[in-house]
Order: structure tokens, then C-alpha cells, then sequence
């Protein structure tokens, strides 16, 4: 009796090799000669817990795309190098205590190990790209590093903002998500030498493919389209964030509606009862649906960026992902 | 009649123009299409109060190798960046609320902002050396900001531990002051196409001025080899910090001064007076006057590294910006 199983844990078995070299570049480059603090607060982001998602992209586009050197290797130990220093800054700035259901690192040590090593991972991620002797993946994950950034700075000062359009929202999803991933795709085409096309492809993928990614993890922020509250639903609500499902529902509010958003959102006097009645008001304008809508519309538009791609196994799976990541909300 | 100047205003007018491109160049990079909180904190530390000291030992030895290109300003704006950046970053992991006597950016915006627009600087960096295209610049700056990073980390570490050695409190200088100085001159040979043993000169230059410039900064701290007490002085004792003067003071303790040690330092009950006692202590043993020579040692050898490079207005430049490095505390 077979298990039908996902299109992630299908990558990871044809990856398997490959992913395995990642694993041990990571450790290997995760020491720190003089300081042990490093490794032990790295460790505990990246041996628990994450999926590789980022890096497995990398792994597969380059495959993908016929490269059969070790350098790709080096370039997914890189995105995932930023993506956990990212997170490590992340975790501070949003105030953090929790994240994959354990205590954040900035918890179990302090901001201040929380921030540094995050610098020194991102200057190692560097150090990575460099011994590629690539200049166009420099220049295409400096780039990325930027966007993510300028993301997190537009998304602090947008925050409890009622004016947040969907436009900067998808600015900030840009930053917060997409970037990387469609970086991480795309320098899996740059170093197996992929004609321009392809490497276009590559990166509208990565970035349709983030895009749907985060709206779907903030449309499950409340509970999905069917919006069956538990206990992990409501955070952004409760921390003011203005995601999609918001933002529609502020688009369409009739006075009073705005009066309540205005309180909860913009001036955060949040009482019992008041994540029901935000709930209520995207249900009787739709917002929940119409953000599962447009998940799906990203998810479509990255499958078909791959068109340019010959057909092959894994570009039938990375086409799988793409729905396997909306199917959370389906 | 004319006034004499020092070594550090004589290279500020001899490379004005160079200058004047690295201010134009930050101030066009420092910028942000979609946040503008970016350019804000950012002009607040890079406008303000900073001499441009280590920028300038980029142009400095760009110019003194027989460079004629434009690159060596993208380095030297490149070095202000990722100093930028690890000041934002320090002045949240420091907790600090003044510098340069200015309120900091994690006070006068929020430690978020600070962590972010550092993060935001430091990809900006690396975009500019990717645009100078040599593979070298970007192993260089990467390698030190790994070990800018990790000499943090180590700091913190160290902090308040009294088994931190000599050896420690080096590894500790290169990382938050030489590396960068070292980077900044070995790019400027590198860019230059200058020897190796020239570049290899330049770096221990820009190695050694740094560990004189931090010992300086340490024992000013205390007052100089003067000990003589001011406003600003005992910083590092009231936070703990452990410096050469406190390392060798603590390294020939009796039994009775070591529990002083213990008590103030280790364990940080500080009362009344006893900044004045830890003076004394110092005095005894003559640790004010040690580090003073160190620094002085230090400077020397930045002075005999440059001998590898011809004569020239800017080696003397060089070579008298040493002198006047330690000359604050002669």
C-alpha cells in the first residue's frame, strides 16, 4: 500500500543527496572559531524545525536546468543564511516568544545574540556567494537582502496604518517573502548558465510562488476562507497588522465599520468580542474569500511562469507546489 | 599666518573631491524608493558628527597605490555603509542613548528601526561592491564583516567575565574597530591592482592603527595615562566592560583586590566611590601607563608596515595620522 505523498517530500527524495550536502555546509559554516554563542544560537533556528523550503528551490532549479556542478550547493546554504538571519531580526522586532511552537532565540538568549548573529550569518552568507566566484548571484541576492529590508522598514511604518493600500501590502510581502524566494530560484538558473528566458521564468516564478505563500499564511491567520477561529488565529488582528483580508474589508467599510476599525487597528483599544465582530465584517463583505481568490490567481501565475522551461520531473513538481501551497486554504 | 593642521585635515584637503563623490554617492544610495524611514535614520548618523575616518584610509590608499579610476569611491562608501550599519546595530545591543552627543536612532525612532535600517545598509554594501565587478573587494568586506560580527558576539560573551584575557580583548579590538580599518586599506590596494606585498602592508597598516585606535579609545576612558576624571569617564566601568587597563589590573590582583573585581565587575554591585578605588588600583600597578605604551607600540607598527610602499605625501599622511591617533593620550 503506497502513501500519496506531497510534492515537497517528493522534491526532498529526489534531492535527497544534494540536500544532504546542504545540511553539512550549513554546520560546517555555522561555527564560529571564537565564539561558541554563534553556533549555539544558530543551531537552535536551524537544526529544528525548518522545512528547507528556500533552499530545496535553489536545489531544484538549478538541477532543473541541467547544472551538474557542487556550486549550487553554496548558493542554497546562502539563501537559507539569510533567510534565519532574517528571522533571528525578525523575531526581535516583532517581539517573538514563539516561532515553529519553541521558544524564540532572542527568548532563550537575548536580543542582543539575537541581532549579532544575525549579522554574522548574513556576512557568512556572503562569504558563500563569493568562493561561487559568481558576480551575477552577488548582485542578484545583494538585491534580495535590500528588498527584504526596505520590506520590514515599509511594513513597520505601515503597520496600524488605515491608509495601507493593497499595493503596499504586496510591497511588503515582496520584502518580507517573495524576494528571497524569487532570488533563490533564480540563482539556481544563473549557475547552471540557463538562457535569459529561463532565468526570467525562474524568478516570476519565486516571486508568484512567495507571493501566494504569505497571503495564504495570512488568510490562515484567520482561519482560512471557511474562518474557523482556533487558537493560533487572530495574532495580526490582535498585533494590528494590516494584511489582506483587512485591508479589503477596510476598503469596503460603511462608517460605523471604519469607527470600529479605527479603534481596534489604529488606535489598538482592542475589547472581547472584537475579533469576532473583524471576523463578521470580512465575512458580510466577502474579504476572506476574495483573498483565498487571490492566492490561488498568484499560484496560478507561477505555474505558469515555468512555461519557458523544458518539461521535465521537476518542473512538474515545482507546478505541484505551487498548488500544494494554496491547498492549505482550499 | 598659518595655522597648523593635523595629519587627518591635510588628508581631508588633499582628497576634497574624493570626498565629496563618497558624500554625494551615500547620500544617493542611503536613499529608499518605497520606506522613506530609511533615508531618515540613516542621514541622522551618517550626516552628523562622523569624520568619514575610515572611508578616508580607502581613498587614502586607492590614491597613494596610483589609482586613477572612480571605484575606489563605491569602496569607500561601501566601508561608511557597513560601519553605518554596526553602529545602528551596537547602539541597540549597547542599549545606548547618546552618541557623538547626539541622541541615538533606537531612541529618537525605536531599536526596530535600527536593527532594519542597519540590515538595510548592510545589502546596500554589498550592491555597490558588486558594482565595482572584483570578486576580491566582496571576499575582503565579507570576511570582515564576519569577523566585525563575532568580535561582538565575543564581547558580549567576555562582558563582565574576568577570566577575558589579553588575547581576548584583541580578538575582541579586531573585530569591533581593526577589521574594518584593515578592509578599508587593503581594498584601496586591491582596487589600485597594487602589489600583494603592498596590499598585504596596507592591511597590516590599517590592522594595526585600528587596535592602537580602540586601546586609545579604552584608556580614555579612564581619564588617559593622566587617570584624570572627567563627565565622560568610567563608562566602561559602570557597564562592566573589560579593557586592557581593568584585563592587567585584574592579572596582578591580590586576593583583596581581585574580590573588588569580583564584586564590581563580575557581579556589578558597583557603590559609591568605587570608580575612584578601581583608579587606584590601576595606578598601583601602573596598567594606565601599560596600556598607554601598548597603543604607542601599536602605532609604530602601523607606521613600519607602510615601508613596503614608495614615498609619497599620502604614506607621510598615513604614517603622521598613527602618530596622531595615540597623541590624545601622550
Amino acid at each position: 500500500m503506497s502513501v500519496k505523498t506531497g510534492p515537497f517530500e517528493q522534491m526532498q527524495s529526489v534531492l535527497a543527496d544534494d540536500m544532504a550536502a546542504v545540511n553539512t555546509l550549513i554546520r560546517a559554516r555555522m561555527a564560529s572559531e571564537h565564539a561558541p554563542r554563534i553556533p549555539e544560537v544558530t543551531a537552535h533556528l536551524v537544526e529544528a524545525g525548518g522545512k528547507r523550503l528556500r533552499p530545496m528551490l535553489t536545489l531544484a532549479t538549478a538541477r532543473m536546468c541541467g547544472y551538474e556542478g557542487g556550486d549550487h550547493v553554496k548558493l542554497a546554504a546562502t539563501v537559507e543564511f539569510i533567510h534565519t538571519a532574517t528571522l533571528l531580526h525578525d523575531d526581535v522586532v516583532d517581539e517573538s516568544g514563539q516561532r515553529r511552537g519553541k521558544p524564540t532565540a532572542n527568548l532563550l538568549w537575548d536580543n542582543k545574540s539575537s541581532i549579532l548573529v544575525g549579522d554574522y550569518l548574513f556576512a557568512r552568507s556572503f562569504q558563500l556567494m563569493v568562493e561561487t566566484g559568481r558576480l551575477r548571484v552577488l548582485d542578484i541576492l545583494a538585491n534580495a537582502s535590500a528588498v527584504i529590508a526596505e520590506g520590514e522598514v515599509l511594513q513597520l511604518t505601515a503597520a496600524q496604518n488605515l491608509a495601507t493600500t493593497e499595493g503596499i501590502y504586496l510591497q511588503v510581502v515582496r520584502g518580507k517573502t517573495a524576494a528571497l524566494f524569487a532570488a533563490a530560484c533564480e540563482v539556481g538558473g544563473v549557475v547552471a548558465d540557463a538562457p535569459e528566458e529561463q532565468v526570467d521564468a525562474l524568478h516570476a516564478y519565486g516571486d508568484a510562488l512567495g507571493i501566494s505563500f504569505q497571503i495564504v499564511d495570512d488568510l490562515l491567520d484567520y482561519g482560512g476562507a471557511s474562518a474557523s477561529l482556533g487558537k493560533n488565529t487572530g495574532d495580526d488582528f490582535r498585533e494590528r497588522k494590516l494584511t489582506m483580508p483587512v485591508i479589503l474589508a477596510i476598503a469596503k467599510a460603511e462608517t460605523m465599520e471604519r469607527a470600529f476599525w479605527v479603534r481596534t487597528i489604529e488606535k489598538g483599544k482592542q475589547e472581547e468580542g472584537d475579533l469576532e465582530h473583524a471576523m463578521k465584517l470580512m465575512a458580510k463583505h466577502g474579504t476572506l474569500e476574495e483573498t483565498r481568490k487571490k492566492a490561488m490567481d498568484w499560484a496560478d501565475t507561477a505555474k505558469s511562469a515555468l512555461k519557458p522551461l523544458p518539461d521535465s520531473e521537476l518542473r512538474g513538481l515545482l507546478e505541484d507546489l505551487a498548488d500544494f501551497v494554496v491547498s492549505r486554504i482550499v
